[in-house]
């Protein structure tokens, strides 16, 4: 499919890319590009066969690449595309793995005037709680989600040939607009993040004072299993998303003021249809997440 | 161990107990006492055997029982004591599996005028996602924590024979008193379900707007499924904890206006502090979990 595959930053995701794109056969050649203080994961990308060569230094890595992947966390695109401005080729694919799409896109449009038609700005929704090229995974993006949020001046060529790369890696491609996919992540995926670090941190000021993890169960485990994503991939995503995620927060806000106030008032009714509506809607979620 | 074993209430909980203690040959005789509403799951408990007989009655039910175990919500304690009180026998060891402690001790001291010598107010750390005597597990107390929570009048000896009674079903039982018990699961367990319960709640509603549960990852899965639990169970835990559990949704108020207030401003440290310390107390509470 592609004769040289680059990988800017093979991570989890983007080992996982690599993997998957070598074990399917979708490209002949695959390097990464990462920083010198990432070397040591680029040997062990190299040692573990994930990549057939690594470079620090951009144009080689880049050069006659038919597909460059950008999977440095989202706080670095800025950086990324300044790199990449003065060596920019017309005839390569770029695309990206970036968790929110809207700073994506106006970091590009910043860097380049406008966003070049061939950026492909994507999202695969898959993850670990590793990190790192060891930890990556042919199999990580089978059955699920990857999408693509295209700007008027993507060309549809490119982003056909990116859907269907993202299809033979097993994932299934939906097509939206940023802002509906930041407004969509915020909700689903960043402000849980929040909540979870926002409670474990509270908590674990209380756990210092008087032992009170040693009592909690397995709900409190699955609750708090996202408080131990990795904090820094978390702050670039907040910071990259916050204005979709400052507003949710304030709706939380009124809704926990609500829960308060009902059970000061000793309102039954009213918390019994809270606590109602969000076991039925979790169900509604079961039941899309199950098919 | 108990010629005769009395659970009000036979549900998952004093299913369990039942199945459990007959495995475990800790009694000859196991009766349950339910309201005539309830005779649907009484008649499943004694065709699984789980109980030998079963009354709509709570005389013949607690006649002559040796240990009396009181397995319904929390919310209906007043009522359970108020029934039991002119059958009150002081050759019978009472006690209850309640998730709160100070109000059911509170209720008793209500019906009673003190807290009687002979109930010992108890809370097993355990339960399921299903209800009913049909979901009951002799096995769900095995390695889980069991607290005793007694008072000054509580007799010693009734206290080490329900001990000895929660330590042959296979629980690690811990001795604490009403008031540390419900601070502690009000931040582990009532705190993260009324979390739970606010989030889904929004979420639920824009998801009926535009679909964001469709794009939702094994994270939200995760995080959201104390959303499932029994909503009247825990408008009865609420309830009956809100002393504890008001303030504790105030301090997370506060946690998540700090994080608003950083994400606002872009300050990262404090950001990456909050995260890094919350995955930190994470990792210390599942070093304790694990072991």
């Amino acid at each position: 499919m592609f004769n040289k595959l680059c990988i800017i930053g093979p991570g989890l995701i983007g080992g996982s890319i690599a993997r998957a794109a070598r074990q399917r056969d979708l490209c002949n050649e695959i390097v990464g590009y990462g920083r010198p203080e990432d070397v040591r994961n680029l040997i062990k990308g190299k040692e573990l066969k994930v990549i057939d060569d690594f470079y620090s230094d951009i144009a080689p890595a880049v050069a006659e690449a038919n597909l460059v992947v950008i999977a440095t966390p989202v706080g670095s695109i800025d950086f990324i595309f300044e790199m990449l401005k003065p060596i920019w080729n017309n005839e390569t694919i770029y695309t990206d793995v970036g968790s929110t799409k809207a700073n994506v896109i106006n970091a590009a449009k910043r860097v380049f005037g406008k966003l070049p038609e061939n950026f492909i700005p994507a999202h695969p929704i898959a993850g670990a709680e590793q990190s790192g090229i060891e930890a990556s995974l042919a199999d990580l993006f089978v059955n699920k989600r990857l999408i693509i949020t295209p700007e008027e001046d993507t060309n549809s060529e490119l982003l056909q040939k990116v859907t269907l790369f993202w299809e033979r890696l097993g994932a299934q491609v939906s097509i939206m607009s940023s802002e509906h996919h930041d407004a969509v992540f915020a909700a689903t995926s960043h402000l849980p993040h929040v909540l979870a670090f926002a409670l474990v941190n509270m908590l674990g000021r209380k756990d210092e004072k008087t032992e009170i993890f040693k009592y909690a169960a397995s709900g409190f485990k699955d609750f708090t299993r996202i408080a131990s994503s990795d904090p820094t991939m978390w702050l670039d995503i907040c910071l990259a998303n916050k204005d979709e995620i400052i507003p949710l927060i304030e709706q939380l806000q009124d809704e926990l003021n609500n829960i308060q106030k009902s059970l000061k008032n000793d309102n039954k009714q009213q918390l019994l249809d809270t606590f109602n509506y969000a076991r039925q809607s979790r169900q509604r979620f079961l039941d899309l997440f199950e098919n």
